[in-house]
């Protein structure tokens, strides 16, 4: 973080604002027949996240047609602006459940409800895991009664969620930072999932925006900042905007995505009102921080993922150009590959732009790579045509883990960045599955 | 083929129809440094198709904004209507070459007519292979020279045209058929490549049309049929937009898409001259049947692929969402991959179509699996809902090589039909690619 920020980066993720308590148990939800009900042993499966008082509630869903039960329910209530817990599982998505699949999820509120002495309007849930499937509900009841009495506050009770809500991930993601607003100290702190089924396209409602984008990937923020619910809706569109939205590993949207923040205000800082305030821009600033560096866990953690792309289109001629221009070439299965191998193909990339959406002018490109980050670009093409820039230079660019791809369309102000993969072996051995063992399929 | 119909496959491919003489040379156009001009030893990679007399053409070319030199020159030659023979090369696409691509591109078209006496104008040219490097001129005029005293009618001169066209292929793609026309027997051949950078979405310009859909893929088709130009690219329209416009292994829409029919009149039938004419409707039933046969061959052949899938979309709202839902499914990493692994995940498939841009209602959606071209659907999902049928029955059907899928959206009477095929380890491996090797790159 070279450039001068508000905020710093401290130990942690969801446990570390006050008043936050977590905890995590298994209760064998892809029913693998083993014991249930225990937090030691298998990997956890069943978490709960809960504020010691009531919480500003903001929460961002998948735009998908096919939404998992769990987000109807919470998408609904987080329309209150208001929560004190989410419960959360892994191993089952609840998808493509109908009527019984809605009841599971209500009953996973209602049973967390009971088991803290809250009402179930004030519980929120979330799944990830395999879709299809009904959920094992005396599992899940009886991992959240084992829940229940565990919630601590501790650093680690807060790591725990973040490794029961993995599924494919190979490492579980957190972060958590502080900042003053108004001589005050507060915490963000934050969780997230996510390493298949990545190309999210979140909107507050669930509903598709006009101009509708397209992991299954879980969020969770917390924050003892006290912030009135309608600007702290307003302050995770704008983070989600920038980070989970921004991201693609296969171009497959889920049925499940959802980002949740819960602010609880108990850092007692003086609750932010007004966007005009300065509290809000710093308040925003590092919720920025909080979500993008959570998304591009997601991406260096995608399943099979050797590579670590930062794509920028620069000069389209409209923002929809910009962002068709960008999935077009970060979901090309080719341009993609070609990643993989280290090949700096940049007339896959030219293809790939080519047949986008996007208005592009082939005769008016200039292509070039970057270290992450950095503004010296190396250009393999100017004005459509291949610089002298030798291919083995191109070769050691791209051979890099983590690289940036600038394109220049040159057609007019807009621009975009996009966060993305290479495509490999594994990926595809990985999303092949086992059919002679069902209970290892994935979503 | 148990329909009746007025058409029966022959031997032979381009050269089945009387006069037209082809033949192909090895002339080193990757420069691999090895010998060149000569028709023995190495893969060919140039070929030429000749009428003995001016014929008839129509065009379909990639409507990618990116196009290859060759697509430049021979689309606008199309315009014209008639040509006497085409040249053609693998190894290099001649595309994102600039000026001196179309100067390369012009060049082959004007050695080609000095050869063969012709001029410039009468001959078209097509490219596929490596993306944005220089023709090797002095490669392709000395295997033009070469292989313009080879040119033959024998069934093996059409076939050295299907091998030297070849790139990522592992097998060669060639079929003919005759029929009879007011008495006359007249005669269709074809050959065409592609295996990877496939999704063509060709119209008669290249110019794209107002709904713009998504290898490289080339099809050659000869007829001695008389048929009016203007009645010839009606008919190619039709057959492409039923045949390769409906298939897609990696979703990437190639720079040098195209297809070229040639009708000579040879056959002496009455020449079609309005669509009114039986023979008309004959002509297209067999021109079909022709690249509708093309095209699956490039999908069985497809880089990697385990699996042939007939994807059905039944009941869409709108034209525009059949295409859209069809496209989603068809390219979802998710989904393909699961095909590779003959795991029947409806999941991922809902999910697909759920991101589409297709209006979709979840609780609407029947989808089932038959053997290729029955009728008889086992469905998996009834109203979004799983049947009854159990997971080993339908892993038993899409463990098959090759099924029908059918997915009934409910909700309007549109439909459409795409052909595609599994995501492997193999197409990865294949496209990542070897750098140490440059020359050994693919498109």
């Amino acid at each position: 973080m070279a450039k001068k920020v508000a905020f710093k980066q401290i130990e942690g993720s969801i446990t570390a604002p006050k008043g936050f308590k977590a905890s995590a148990v298994f209760c064998d939800i892809k029913r693998l027949g083993t014991g249930k009900g225990s937090n030691k042993g298998q990997k956890h499966d069943l978490a709960l996240i809960v504020s010691d008082t009531r919480a500003s509630l903001a929460g961002m869903f998948t735009t998908s047609q096919v939404c998992a039960a769990p987000v109807k329910v919470s998408a609904k209530r987080a329309e209150g602006g208001y929560a004190r817990a989410v419960v959360v599982n892994s191993g089952n998505a609840n998808a493509c459940t109908g009527k019984q699949g809605l009841k599971d999820a209500e009953a996973m509120t209602s049973i967390t409800a009971k088991a803290l002495g809250l009402k179930a309007e004030e519980v929120l849930v979330c799944s990830t895991g395999r879709i299809g499937l009904p959920m094992p509900m005396p599992n899940v009841k009886s991992g959240i009664l084992a829940a229940a009495p565990l919630l601590e506050s501790t650093l680690d009770a807060g790591h725990s969620v973040a490794e029961a809500i993995m599924t494919s991930d190979t490492r579980s993601k957190e972060i958590a930072v502080e900042l003053e607003l108004g001589g005050v100290t507060v915490r963000i702190g934050g969780t997230c999932k996510g390493a298949g089924m990545i190309q999210p396209g979140m909107s507050r409602t669930g509903a598709r925006p006009a101009a509708g984008l397209h992991a299954t990937m879980l969020g969770f923020i917390t924050t003892d900042a006290g912030i009135e619910p309608v600007l702290l809706k307003q302050t995770l569109e704008r983070a989600v905007a920038q980070s989970f939205n921004r991201i693609t590993i296969d171009g497959d949207m889920s049925t499940n995505d959802t980002v949740l923040v819960l602010a609880n205000g108990l850092a007692e800082n003086k609750a932010i009102s007004s966007v005009r305030q300065d509290s809000f821009g710093k308040f925003q600033e590092a919720l920025n921080f909080v979500t993008l560096e959570l998304a591009k866990m997601i991406v260096r953690d995608g399943e099979g993922v050797t590579r670590f792309i930062t794509l920028h289109i620069h000069g389209a001629q409209s923002a929809g150009d910009a962002e068709a221009a960008a999935r077009s070439v970060a979901n090309s299965a080719l341009v993609k590959t070609s990643w993989f191998g280290g090949d700096p193909n940049w007339g896959r990339i030219l293809g790939a732009l080519g047949y986008s959406a996007a208005r592009i002018e082939e005769t008016s490109i200039d292509l070039g790579y970057s270290s992450p980050g950095s503004s010296r670009i190396t250009y393999a093409l100017r004005k459509g045509q291949p610089t002298n820039t030798s291919f083995d230079t191109l070769v050691k660019l791209v051979a890099a883990k983590e690289f940036d791809l600038h394109i220049f369309l040159n057609l007019g102000k807009h621009e975009t960045v996009i966060y993305t993969s290479d495509l490999t072996e594994e990926y595809v051995e990985f999303n092949k599955g086992d059919v002679s063992d069902p209970k290892s399929l994935g979503g």
